[in-house]
C-alpha cells in the first residue's frame, strides 16, 4: 500500500475518532481553560509532545500557560488548571503529576482513551477520545496488513495520539472564534529568536 | 460550530494533502533511512515536536537515531541522514543545521511545504507537505469562521504540522511492514520508566 | 559583598564538600559504569540539568548513554545502569524511575545529599554529596548576611547542584585518564550542528 | 590522583576565575535583570544547562523569565532581556538568537570567555568568565595528568562551564539579598508537581 493511502487511512480514523467526541465534555473543558488563572500541561512521551503543541498554541492565544517539567515552570495554585494527556490514563509520572495538582487544590482535567483510569476517575474534567479498539491485537493487525488489509497498524498510542494532536487544533480555532484573536494575534507572540 | 466539527474538517484537510504527497519523494525518503548509519532529526516550534514524535518511533523500530539539541546526541558523520522538518523552509536554525549537516558531509531530507525554500534546493531528497494555501488570508477565515464558513481557521503552521505528523506515522507503518516488525517488538524498545 | 566574593565562597564550599566525599563508592560507581552496556541519567530540575551535563560528557567519552525522558530514550534492561541524581533522595519522579529500573533488574546508582533516604537504601551504589548542612536554617542565613554574615546563602538545593557538578566533572577527568581518551577524543563526538 | 582532590582543583580554579570577574559588569548586569519587564536565557550544550538552571532561579525569585527554546516562550520585545552564555561567543545557534534579539530592539547581555567574539560586540553588556588559558594544549594537559600533573583536565568548556554556574548562583544570592527575598520566598516558587 501507498504511503500516502496509509496517510488517508489514518486521518480517516481521526475523523471517525471526532464523532465520538462528546461535545458537553468539551464545553466543560473550554470552561475550565477560561476561569483558570494559569494552564499547566503534562504527558509523557508522544502524548507529551501534544501537550505541548497545544500548550504554545494556548501561550500564542494569550493564556498565561505552562509545561510541567520545562525550566520555568513555577509551582501550581488553586486557582490553576493541570491538563493531563495520556491516553492509558495510567502513565505512572503523570498520574504522580495530576494527584499533587489535587493536593494543592489545583483542577485537574484529563485526555485519556481510558474513561475507567484512576485519573479519569479523580480528574475534575475529562474529554474522551478513542484511541485503538480495546482488544485489538496487533498480530491481527499485522496480519492483516501483510495480507493487504485495510486497516491502520498504527501502533501503541498513534490513534490517540494523532487524535489528541488534532483535537487540540480543533480547540484552538474554537478559543480563536470565542476570543475573536485572528492569526496576526497568534503571529505577534510567536518566537522570532529561532 | 461544534469542536468536533472542527476535527473532522482538519482531519479532511489531512487527507487532502495525503493525495497530493510524491509516493517517489516518499520511496528516496525511505532509500535514505535505509542507508543510513544513524538518521538524526531537527525541528523548531511544533514542527520540533512532530519531528521527536517521529524520532521516538524510529527508535522504537531499531533504528539509531537521534534529536539535534537533545544532551547525547553525538556529531554526525558522512555515514548518517539529516531530516529536518520545517514548513516554511526558512527557519533560521534549521537550515543552519541542515548547512552544516552538509559541511560534514552527511546526506539532507527536507520536509517542507516551500519546494523553493533554500533548504529544498540543498537538500538531498524533500518530500513537500502541503501547509495552508499561499495567498490564503487569515483574515478572510476568520471573516468566513465568524460567518459560519466551513474552512478550519487552522492559524500559522497548523496544517503542515498535523500532516507532517500523520504522513511519519504513515511511513512507520511502511516500516514496519517492510522490516517486517509488529508491535511486540516497538513495545519491547519502548521507556518503561516514566 | 561582592558578587566575585560570594562566588569565591561557593566555590569554598564545593572544595569543602569534595573532601567529605568516600573515595571508595566513587570506585563503586566507576566500577558500575564500566560494567555497564548503557547507562540512563535522571534528576529534575536542576539536578536534572546536572544530570544532563554529565550524561552528555559520557557521549564524548564513547560510552552508550540515554537521559530519561528524552525521545528517543529505549527501554532499560538488566544489563543497564541508571544513576539517579537527587538530593533530597525522595523527588517522587526520580524515585519513581528508579523503582522502575530495578523491576527491570537494571543496576541504580543514586548521587544524594540524603544517606536514609529510599533511593538510598534500594540502589546498588550511593555517592554521598554535602549539601547544606540539615537543620540550618535559611533564615538565620538571610539574618547573617544582612549583617554581612560570611556563610553562602546558597537557596534549596545549590550546595548539592553544584557540587554534583564539580563532582560528576572530576569523574569525567578520571575516566579520561582510565581509558586513555584526550581532548581531541571528546571532541570528535561533540556536536557541531549547533 | 583521587577524583575528591580532582574535586578541589576544579573548585579552586573556579575560586582563581572569581577573582577575575569584573565586578562592574556585573552591576550592568544587575541593572539589566532589574530594567527588563522579561528576561530571555539562551545557551547551547552544557551552557545551556547553566543557563536553564539560572533561569529556574529567576523564577523562584519572582522574575518573568523564559528559556529560547522552550514551549511557551513568547515572542522577546523592546522592553525585554536576553542573556546568552556562550563560552566560545561563536555558537552558530546562540549568535543568532542574540542577533534575532537585537533586531526585535531587546537588550542583549553575554556571558563568554571570548572578549573579541562576535557576540561580545554587539551585546549591551558583557561579564567575561574565564575558561581554559588559550592556547593551552589539551596534549600537554594529558601528559602532565598521565606523569601526576596538578593540573585539571577540564575538557572543553569545562572551566567556563562550572565557574558560570557558580557566578550565576553567587548573582541569585545577590539578587535575593538586594530584594529581601529569601528561601521561603524561593520555595513557595518551586514546582511540587515532580
Amino acid at each position: 500500500m501507498a504511503v500516502k493511502e496509509r496517510m488517508a487511512q489514518l486521518a480517516g480514523k481521526v475523523a471517525e475518532n471526532a464523532r465520538e467526541i462528546d461535545e458537553k465534555s468539551v464545553r466543560r473543558l473550554i470552561g475550565e481553560l477560561d476561569r483558570a488563572k494559569s494552564v499547566f500541561l503534562c504527558g509523557a512521551g508522544r502524548s507529551g509532545y501534544v501537550a505541548k503543541a497545544f500548550a504554545m498554541r494556548l501561550m500564542h492565544l494569550g493564556f498565561n500557560v505552562y509545561v510541567v517539567g520545562e525550566t520555568t515552570t513555577p509551582a501550581i495554585t488553586d486557582r490553576d488548571l493541570l491538563v493531563a494527556v495520556t491516553g492509558s490514563g495510567e502513565t505512572h509520572t503523570i498520574v504522580g503529576m495530576a494527584e499533587a495538582a489535587k493536593k494543592r487544590k489545583a483542577r485537574v482535567a484529563a485526555i485519556t482513551s481510558n474513561p475507567k483510569s484512576e485519573i479519569a476517575e479523580f480528574s475534575d474534567s475529562v474529554v474522551l477520545i478513542k484511541g485503538r479498539l480495546p482488544g485489538t491485537r496487533e498480530k491481527d493487525y499485522l496480519a492483516r496488513q501483510l495480507k493487504g488489509g485495510h486497516e491502520p497498524l498504527a501502533p501503541l498510542g498513534t490513534l490517540f495520539e494523532l487524535s489528541s494532536m488534532v483535537f487540540f487544533d480543533s480547540l484552538v480555532e474554537e478559543l480563536m472564534v470565542r476570543k475573536k484573536r485572528g492569526e496576526d494575534y497568534l503571529k505577534a507572540r510567536h518566537t522570532q529568536l529561532e
